[in-house]
């Protein structure tokens, strides 16, 4: 029997986003359904081997630090080791970069099954993301130096954001970058700078598993007055490596200023080391002066700019993640439900204690509980391979259908990042509840699930920010252009499921769903008050992730009725039993949340500290 | 200034429920509003001291065996002597017993300090209800000899009820109970029964507190052919001490069989030792034959009769330690968001980076993050007090009114447990995200709360249990007659507030509210279907919970108003303004959670376990 994420996955990728028909474009020519699968084939096998086997060790064998470096249990070592071999870092790459030229939307459920196994052994995104930026922005040299190196898995990469004072305000960040030398613009590497600063939140900051760390940091470069400029205008961006190296990529023996300050020892995500680092502090002072060295990517004052362009991908990514916990626990809890035998069903012979207990599945709220998942994570897992196919629009698509691809993009990131992040927690509670007592203990999987998971609403921007995001810049940007393609998106799955009887009521429901979202964007921005407006983003921001989460479902339904002679009975009517649920159960909700925008309800934002 | 949690209490014992007038009644007369305050006084400072600087202690220290004894860290045992010292292990008993006659609404109001400075260390409920138990249906002698030590603190006391294959399933419960020699109804002590069984999540089931542990005990007495009876029927009650004891109390010297087999490792509320007990296996012999030996309490076949007495108050309970985890976090998050800076506000000047950033509580998410958190655990600790106070009526009402508050403590005890337990733990998350990453580390103490708190949809009866309670046995029992006197309580609430121009809008609200639910009650029913009724228990119970809370709500708000004059302006506005985000963000919820029950929807009911 084929494993229900790997079934999940082919229904996806093929029945639905028909991924195959990417082999027609120039850059995916070489792949087929043959090399997809064998690409899914591997990756479900290190997963099954590497990751799968070693998820509680790094839970309770947490990263700790020795005073001179940080110990890593040996399956971390080998479970990275594993994947760096497979080639999957480089997967999307070009040839030449070594890469497979594989679809971002086949990596991306390639990559799933290590998010499933283990998520937090399986962090690589913020290397591929690193990499990406500089792919993107870096000079020739810089890309072959550096970027090369992490494809290739040779180094790891980080993201050097947040700062103690400054987590989720980046316009405040105080890190500075001076000029390092009259000549510090005539390095090979790129024009060179000494920063001192605090960076916060830094995964996979200090580790020992690769020769070296490529740290791309933002940083201010002061003025001719010495002072920082304001503002997210002053921000630019360096690659700040751990050790220095020559434009052959080999490794100077001179170790950079960039040194740990602390280890943060969080609730969950355990295998991942996160860290204080500390640049320039002159713990390792370099060359005779003080400050880390690094080298400028792109021009000054553009440093969010091009660190953005790895934000996106990174919150898909973080969506990605956040479902395939909600998936670990719903395919744990399913599977406990169906062999834990308790209690019998209502009615007729239920109260019968002389017959045997029956498996839990056999009871209405242990299905409602199991559906309740399926509903969420599914449909989650479908929102987000459906975002990762837009990725590969917007690289290899049609001019018009790219800039389409683009725009829509814009507006679903956000519900991307925070829908799963929201609700395939809640699954995770739900799989613990079905566990009974035996969930409250660490002698099952689902309580971790629930830890590792209470982070995704978190990292990668806030709820709160996806939320201002969303309302406050992806649906009014360009006169509403995003929402109003995301309408037209929608009204062409309304149509076709307008056709089938089984549907029409589905539709009936998520066409006014949209009606109520189009009419509550309008309102909310009635009086052009920002501060009202915005005063229940997140309520905003939850009701919008419904109505495409309804619409994912009813699309996904669409295409079950058109492979349904192909696909097995049960797996189909399971899908349009979660897709009933979400309709029936989960989409009535909006209304709640869409009422207090509607109306800029100021309730919240109108009391003031004493009052609490 | 008056710590938070005080000034609560303080409102809702006083201004709300008029605690003082009690002292009106013979059981209360000694006591006065000063009597009551020298209690919470001396809880708080009990708790400040011996409780709250240790609850990341009990956390990490975990508790041990080391094949010999329990091995708790110290600021347990000082906890827990100082807790008995106190005298609040029979706070609520007669003064014979060595108690102080104090109302049950005052003893639950001072045991709130425990459970907000540490869940885990204070749980001393089960010790109270095992000993208000014996005293409710053991004998004369059995009173004397094992409640009375543990009202005096010299022993502990045990609840042992599930077993590793029965666990919400009461009736399959397999520990044998068999008559112990011929005399075996002659021992002053009781009928003296072997027991032989395995019990399972017996919380402080073993450690070195105290010089002896009282177990109460479930098990099956065989009939005649020596099968066990089927069903709830067959199962009686036991006390089985861990060391045996004579007449006077005092221990003879003679360990009983009942031995540790295993410590449970749990998510959190890691300060209670949670174990799995061997009765009868063999390990501590004890004269001459097989079995642990324990005495009847109560007659044949009443076992679960006797102790639902202690599980409706430990269902109380259990709803007030989720409150008191909600508002620790809440209190820590509030603290967090007060001094943290972080940000500008939205609008006018809100992107000008050369202001200061503000503190976290200038942010409008962050306000409704703290305004629902607020909303939710002031609200359930209303809840819990009422009920609290109803308990009282029903001791010292008189016999109407007992009987009134008895009834509608039968209807309301499902929500005072479920409604905290699933509310609170979402405000334990909202604390969490307002610290952002911090509050994801375990150097801030709300991801604590937030995993203690999990607990409590578990134990005591899980959510889908006390949804099955509510909606197929307590608002259908005696013709609805319970359902019948909440409209009637709520409808003096709902007359009361139409004369309030500020909260007739409210009022409305909540009288649509309650027609919904009764509509619903009679459409799930329609059809007599047991399963048809049951088959959305959980989103009945959830409605029903809003409702109940959106009741408590107005019913404050016109205790507000009424106290006005005398309370602080600040705090005033501060409870309309938790009470306006009630009905304006919360109660609307409910219409979703109905519609599935009213329609008897079978979709989850329906999905067979090949479908998921």
């Amino acid at each position: 029997m084929t494993p229900p994420l790997r079934s999940a996955l082919d229904f996806l990728l093929h029945d639905w986003l028909h991924a195959e028909s990417l082999t027609a474009r120039e850059r995916f020519a070489d792949h087929s359904r043959e090399t997809f699968d064998a690409v899914l084939d591997t990756c479900e096998r290190i997963a099954r081997e590497k990751y799968a086997p070693f998820n509680r060790t790094v839970d309770t064998e947490e990263p700790r630090f020795d005073g001179e470096r940080v110990i890593l249990p040996q399956c971390t070592h080998d479970a990275r080791q594993a994947y760096a071999e497979s080639g999957m870092l480089s997967a999307a790459q070009d040839y030449e970069l070594g890469g497979m030229q594989l679809p971002y939307v086949v990596e991306s459920a390639a990559n799933a099954f290590f998010g499933v196994a283990s998520i937090s052994i399986s962090s690589s995104l913020l290397t591929t993301g690193n990499a990406n930026a500089i792919l993107a922005h870096g000079t020739a040299l810089q890309q072959q130096v550096f970027a090369a190196n992490e494809f290739n898995g040779r180094w790891t990469g980080t993201m050097c954001l947040s700062e103690p004072q400054a987590g989720s305000s980046l316009s405040d960040i105080a890190t500075r970058a001076v000029s390092d030398g009259e000549d510090f613009e005539r390095d090979p590497l790129g024009p060179r700078y000494r920063l001192q600063g605090n960076k916060m939140w830094i995964s996979a900051g200090e580790h020992e598993m690769t020769e070296n760390i490529v740290h791309l940091v933002l940083a201010k470069i002061p003025g001719p007055d010495g002072r920082l400029v304001p503002g997210v205008k002053g921000i630019s961006l360096f690659i700040v490596p751990k050790h220095l190296v020559d434009t052959e990529g080999r490794l100077t023996g001179e170790r950079n200023d960039v040194a740990l300050a602390g280890l943060n020892h969080k609730l969950g995500w355990r295998g991942t080391t996160n860290t204080l680092l500390n640049f320039g502090e002159g713990r390792y002072p370099v060359r005779g002066s003080a400050g880390a060295i690094g080298y400028r990517v792109g021009q000054p004052g553009e440093g969010l700019k091009c660190m953005f362009h790895m934000m996106n991908e990174a919150r898909i990514a973080i969506g990605m993640a956040a479902t395939m916990l909600g998936l670990a626990g719903y395919y744990a809890s399913l599977d406990y439900a169906k062999t834990r035998l308790q209690g019998r069903p209502i009615g007729a012979g239920g109260k019968d204690t002389t017959q045997p207990q029956v498996p839990l599945i056999e009871h209405a709220d242990v299905k409602r509980m199991l559906l309740a998942q399926k509903s969420y994570c599914e449909g989650a897992l479908a929102l987000n391979l459906y975002c990762a196919r837009l990725v590969d629009e917007v690289r290899t698509g049609e001019p018009q259908a790219a800039a389409e691809a683009r725009l829509l993009l814009e507006v679903l990131t956000p519900i991307a990042k925070s829908w799963p992040s929201e609700n395939c927690l809640e699954a995770n509670s739900l799989a613990i509840q079905i566990h009974g007592g035996y969930g409250y203990t660490r002698d099952f999987p689902v309580e971790q699930y629930w830890r590792d998971n209470r982070l995704n609403m978190i990292h990668e921007g806030t709820h709160g920010i996806q939320a201002m995001d969303l309302l406050g810049r992806k649906v009014v940007m360009q006169g509403g252009a995003g929402l109003a393609l995301l309408a037209r998106a929608m009204g062409r799955t309304l149509d076709e499921a307008r056709g089938h009887a089984q549907l029409a009521g589905w539709a009936d429901q998520l066409a006014q769903a949209l009606q109520d979202v189009e009419a509550t964007t309008r309102a909310a921005w009635a009086t052009g008050d920002a501060q009202q407006a915005l005063a229940n983003a997140v309520p905003y921001l939850q009701a919008f992730g419904h109505m495409v989460l309804a619409w994912t479902w009813l699309d996904v339904a669409l295409a079950v009725l058109r492979s349904d002679t192909t696909l097995s009975i049960a797996a189909s009517q399971g899908r349009m039993g979660a897709a009933r649920y979400f309709y029936h159960y989960e989409l009535p909700r909006i209304g709640a949340w869409l009422a207090v925008v509607a109306r800029r309800d100021m309730t919240c934002a109108d009391m003031s500290a004493s009052m609490f």
